[in-house]
């Protein structure tokens, strides 16, 4: 245990803020803001560099404290710290390039008739102050330097972090280095706030405060709605995107299947639903599987690797419990059949589970079925044919993740099904698992409610930072009084849109 | 009077739609969404156009029915013909370009270590049937076929219009107008709807459906929230954008003052104050003026300006009640004097009205200094130096527009203002009036709560198209199964961005 570590641990054993604590943070943060939002993309692009590199310096220190405080393997938490920094170092190269700051300008027509256009010029200023709450599942990537948090300090906004109750001194960790980055780069301390506790006053007070002008979540979906709820319900309401729920849809074509080899298929199935114990918002809690023999085949496949996993420890006793309930209410449900399940890994390590339902129970917004069991359960429903799918499909809710296994065989069929899974999900994959969001340009870690708060963005990737900014307008603005992103001589040397063409 | 209008006031007698009407069309928009969404840039772009020119071609119709519905003068309804079809052509525009597509392509990397990274494509895609309440203020290009429903159409949305009850038969002339246009480019019926009817029910009903996957709404703050607090108590929440209500603050300098030609400025401000009657929301309705001589001056050539002006009639009875109970509760209200007042106007037409308030009032919420009046009344405010009127400005609700008036003397304290200004507004103007909204690419009328319900974007110029979408990312799925947007052979020739980088 290094001294950083133990440091961190006394801290977190001192400090169970309350609600003063919050007002404190926001205040500093609101006070931070003028300063750091006028940061120029090289400063702030320096300082997210910067963040990533003090969380590399205490990689040792965090990743010994969030392999005790989440049960998850070291390799795993590692890979998470390399995810962490690339992600900041990924953010640093987008605020470089500028684009995000979105600049238009429609240039002055004093003659135009019959009335003059005045010179307007738009670009993105910052919302002012973040709340982001760290996930229980990703102590680094969707916690205190994680997606949320990078992407806003990567519009502008300061940002208060309230850290997860699950793991405390990872937490504190992370933000005693971001804290030091702040402190180097010379901003001002209430740029970067961590604040701690168990309860949920203490979340409610962070999202009520006047100062936050919006809210990062990665958690439940009672717990996102209830953030929503808080957010709405403010005099001044404030955007929150929360990424809450899904069960991540697999549909299982009869050609892809046909032409499978059926047990490493089932083995890479099995493999993506019990990866971490199943703790991943994109974990593939639901298959669709041809009926007849293909498919049973595929089910017996199944059935044997899932019975050869062993639990994993959950990350807390809570989650463990939840899908000790979740996969109980799947067991005494009528119709429902257990196809297989692994072995017990000892406390809050529950067996992995794999059933069987008719795809009726679906639809039944009462079954267990219909709902999402976090960790390693995936349930299997059987169909006929793809137009008898359909309706299914339809009726599903919204979600991260919609996967479809085909091979040129079936292009038809997976044709038919796109129209319907695009209006479902934030992304399609093919001929692959879910699980294992790649950190990019392209990608996108949202979908339609109630997969998240806010279907017009994604918690992961580069586009993120777009929730964190709004655009401003400036009309017949003196050039001198101009700022630098608008200006005519161009000073950051961005992509501009003149009347609509992109430069 | 010409036989199409006389079958729209026969149309508008007849129906007074109900509930069973909003979930008809409704129905039909969810129906037209898959055939929609689905159009090409150029079917889209083509169609929008053809909405235009369906529209001049009843303008003589629609104008006439504009103005007696309306009370605003045919010369000012003319103009807004023109707006609603330059705005339906500017969509047109984007549509072609495909910027708004957000194509974003992370190649393959399948021999990246330790992990491969997976083909992944982004594009955006429409989020589904789209409300729009018509604006009492714009009978055309904030209604019926007005921003809201060009964005929208522009983005792939059927769209389900509810039509003002101040101007039925403008919005049932237009209505047709759009409907030929569905027809003549062969879209289902259902594209584009318009329901009638007095009622909150109705406009709740539409709101609650859950068909309907975004809201666009101008008009008053209570209906903005109401609308907002609906939305967000749905099963499925939806995005709201609400235009709301704006005071507009317009802050003199003192240089500007002194090198003014007061007469000629003060002439303008009033200009801008009545003119349509003051029934804009980009009215200015509160005046920062430095105190002392000049500013008296000022002050003396406005209160002969507004003498001069007669009250012209309002939009309905509603309306003009409204501004007389403002105006009465500005008289009433302790400290504030009235600076001069014009003529009414006869029935309807209030007298347009200038009063003088202490700056201590504008914090004070239950004061009538604190709240818009809808119409031609202005407030002015004087101050002793900008120092000493930045907390005020700060403690200012959020705005559509902030105006300063500034010379090269003023520059220091032009600058002072605008860090505080572009958090307050969406727009920022120098020497010029907030009336007069270009539609263009860089334009901003949206701004921070209570300006309007989500600060993120806009309901004028083209950004405005964005509302309406959100992405979608498509994981090695096969390249003849990808949409057009995103295919390697780029069909449509858009801009992409490649690893992050635009072509």
């Amino acid at each position: 245990m290094t001294s950083t570590a133990d440091q961190a641990r006394s801290i977190v054993a001192g400090t169970e803020a309350d609600t003063p604590d919050v007002a404190a943070a926001t205040l500093a943060a609101a006070e931070a803001f003028s300063t750091y939002r006028a940061t120029t993309p090289t400063q702030r692009a320096d300082f997210l560099e910067a963040v990533a590199a003090e969380i590399e310096a205490d990689k040792d220190a965090i990743v010994e404290a969030a392999v005790a405080e989440s049960n998850l393997p070291e390799a795993r938490i590692a890979g998470e710290v390399g995810r962490t920094t690339g992600q900041l170092r990924m953010f640093a190269g987008v605020v470089r390039r500028g684009d995000h700051l979105g600049v238009r300008i429609d240039p002055a027509m004093p003659d135009r008739a019959p009335m003059p256009r005045a010179d307007i010029r738009q670009r993105m200023v910052a919302l002012g102050p973040v709340a982001v709450f760290g996930a229980s599942n990703f102590p680094l990537a969707f916690s205190t330097a994680g997606g949320d948090t990078a992407s806003a300090l990567a519009a502008g906004c300061p940002v208060v972090v309230k850290g997860h109750p699950a793991h405390p001194v990872t937490g504190t960790l992370t933000a005693r280095a971001v804290s030091r980055a702040v402190e180097k780069a010379g901003l001002p301390a209430g740029t970067f706030s961590f604040v701690l506790g168990d309860g949920v006053e203490l979340g409610q007070a962070l999202v009520q405060d006047p100062r936050i002008k919006a809210v990062g979540f990665t958690g439940s979906r009672g717990g996102g709605l209830a953030i929503a709820a808080t957010a709405a319900a403010r005099p001044e309401p404030i955007p929150v995107y929360a990424e809450m729920s899904s069960i991540n849809p697999v549909v299982v074509l009869p050609g892809a299947l046909a032409e499978a080899d059926t047990t490493a298929l089932a083995q890479a199935y099995v493999g993506s639903l019990t990866l971490g114990s199943g703790q991943f918002c994109t974990n593939p809690g639901l298959l669709f599987l041809p009926a007849g023999e293909a498919g049973d085949a595929f089910l017996e496949a199944t059935a044997e690797a899932v019975a050869a996993v062993t639990g994993q420890r959950m990350l807390t006793p809570g989650i463990a419990e939840a899908y000790a309930t979740g996969t109980s209410a799947l067991r005494d449900t009528d119709g429902v059949r257990v196809v297989a399940s692994g072995d017990e890994g000892g406390d809050q390590a529950p067996a992995p589970m794999v059933s069987e339902a008719p795809a009726e129970l679906l639809a039944d917004a009462d079954s267990a079925v219909a709902h999402e069991v976090f960790g390693a359960s995936g349930v299997v429903v059987r169909y006929d044919s793809v137009a008898s799918l359909l309706p299914h499909l339809d009726a599903l809710e919204g979600q991260l993740t919609a996967t479809i296994h085909a091979t040129a065989a079936d292009s038809a069929e997976a044709a038919a099904l796109l129209p319907t899974l695009e209006l479902k999900a934030g992304r399609i994959l093919f001929n692959g698992w879910p699980t294992g969001v790649e950190v990019g340009h392209a990608m996108v870690h949202g979908g339609p409610f109630p997969a998240t708060s806010d279907s017009r963005t994604t918690s992961v990737g580069s586009l993120a930072i777009e929730r964190f900014q709004r655009p401003v307008a400036y009309q017949d603005v003196p050039a001198d009084l101009l700022p630098e992103a608008v200006r005519d001589d161009n000073p950051w040397g961005l992509r501009r849109r003149i009347d609509g063409e992109l430069e």
